[in-house]
């Protein structure tokens, strides 16, 4: 038996794209694989247009139609609606949105979300900003309208992190919770090891499109910041502003830095905490030198990783990607699946 | 709102007494946690004899007789139930089997598990016995009665393999699972690459309550092997005997082998590995010498760990406690939290 979900999805970049490109490869796998067969009757990016179709739009035709920039031509096209006005006016299960992520001010992403939940509409999201910006305000939006917000792929992309703790560890409690969060600090710290400056380590990452022309998010620390942000209010039930979440980025660390800490026995990584204490939560981003024997230490390249201190388990880590098209799509289709499990039931 | 889970507990040594430890200390916790309130109703044990209270037994009490050795005056002793009696007579939703894993022909524990799903009434397990040798059949015995059964336990004790599969990865594939599935080889394997040699480490592991005094089920392999079959089964659909899975142990591994191995930049660990191939899926457990920038070649002492590489997220690292009194406990809540959850919906 398979349950239909519909879905819209808001922004189609290189995440909406990922997306896509799975459901077009293997839509049916995962029809056959989880019960849930998703179809997506309505699309609205900023630069391309809208799209839209009771019966459904196909990825493939989507995707072809992406790579000339506009949707101008598919179904519903004519119609020319922006992404609120397709919330609002084509009838869905649930919403995918994966615009780009403002940190400061949440949108056009927190509008997005909003609308949907408002009209019992289920989210899935990548961008990081609703999720760090009003977690508290959307998650009881969503319960008021029997909604569900998820956001899976805010923190380690595809790589299970909120719904393996929701899942599998609810009976246990987390203490402490610390992470190699961005891949791009990651990947350009791994190249100072092996003997690089910053300078040319940046400018690879960049060459290999790890980083963007403007590294500042991710050099910096916000993006990292806005993750830990995310991970204390998902699972430590703890709002922070980013004003209480101190933030050192990478860009200081040196060479003779880096030479020093492996005299003993040490490695640099960016390190986002966030920590129980007496008397609350506390969360922080900045180089740490590990020793080689911690299990963050090992973690190389673009590769994120999360290591859980928790009152059952002892230490817990999950390794895998941060980032990548079609790893972030998966985050959204593995939502989705779950939305589509949730509305069968 | 909570939802009251009547559970009888099957086998009260190590594992049961750590689930009891839990309720014990932290049951509110949980209760307020997950809204699933779990109520031992019955307990039997083949050393201890047997007690029951519709009402429910005090994890307390339940404890401070076994530390006696028996049931003796607890409420429902004078019934004297085996396990099969208890399980037959006792009204509950779900029973928790955790007597002693036999690999050849998984008794007593497949006929308690039989019996209680026969009755509608779904099974955790942290036994391997029933997992391996007739995941197919149980599976199939559940669906047809409307109960669950689960396992998480019996690969990894309390650290989530099965559970994040089927929730987090049900829209992804997994081509190739290594893991490293026996903390008590690994524990050797980590002491001899420190210096010492296999009859030093074995001895310091028996001393440090690691092994076992015959410690062959671990140390050739026949426990990891126990584990890929149920990992073959539960996540690739693909039932496996041990005769389809060849499997060496540790016990042939020198101190010379090691220190060439380090020569040559490698580490020796005992592989589990479950493959799917051209035509099906293939399965086996040896030593293997991996580069250090393996996932798997940092586990060291008694951890365990499990490498899928998958279609879509590539490769992914769970590592985390593989055995232990309170993180197998936690392994039949964690399930018994999923079958409370089930039964609300």
């Amino acid at each position: 038996m398979v349950m239909e979900l519909r879905v819209t999805l808001i922004g189609c970049g290189t995440v909406g794209q990922g997306l896509l490109e799975i459901l077009r490869d293997r839509g049916n796998e995962v029809d056959r694989r989880t019960g849930v067969r998703i179809r997506i009757v309505g699309v609205a990016d900023m630069k391309m247009g809208s799209a839209e179709s009771p019966g459904g739009l196909e990825p493939a035709q989507l995707l072809a139609a992406a790579r000339t920039g506009s949707f101008a031509g598919l179904p519903g096209a004519e119609r020319r609606r922006d992404a609120l006005g397709l919330i609002r006016e084509v009838d869905a299960d649930a919403m995918a949105e994966a615009t780009f992520t403002n940190l400061e001010t949440g949108e056009p992403a927190l509008s997005h979300v909003r609308a949907a939940l408002t009209l019992g509409r289920s989210v899935v999201t990548t961008n990081k900003g609703p999720a760090a910006l009003a977690l508290g305000e959307l998650r009881a939006l969503a319960a008021r309208n029997r909604a569900a917000f998820l956001f899976e792929g805010t923190v380690m992309s595809g790589t299970p992190v909120i719904g393996l703790v929701e899942h599998s560890l609810a009976g246990d409690r987390i203490q402490e919770l610390r992470g190699i969060l961005n891949g791009t600090t990651n990947f350009i710290l791994t190249k100072m090891e092996a003997g690089g400056s910053y300078g040319e380590a940046l400018a690879e990452a960049q060459r290999l499109g790890y980083a963007e022309a403007n590294p500042a998010g991710d050099v910096e620390g916000h993006d990292a910041q806005g993750k830990v942000i995310i991970l204390a209010a998902a699972l430590m039930e703890t709002n922070l502003t980013a004003a209480q979440v101190p933030c050192e980025g990478i860009t200081r660390i040196t060479p003779d830095a880096i030479a020093r800490a492996r005299a003993e026995g040490k490695r640099y990584k960016l390190v986002g905490v966030v920590r129980r204490t007496g008397n609350g939560v506390e969360a922080s981003v900045g180089p740490q030198a590990l020793p080689l024997d911690d299990p963050l230490a090992g973690i190389s390249g673009v590769m994120n990783a999360i290591n859980f201190r928790t009152d059952l388990l002892g230490s817990l880590t999950v390794v895998g990607p941060g980032a990548g098209r079609v790893e972030t799509g998966f985050a959204l289709l593995a939502d989705l699946i779950e939305v589509g499990r949730r509305l069968a039931r």
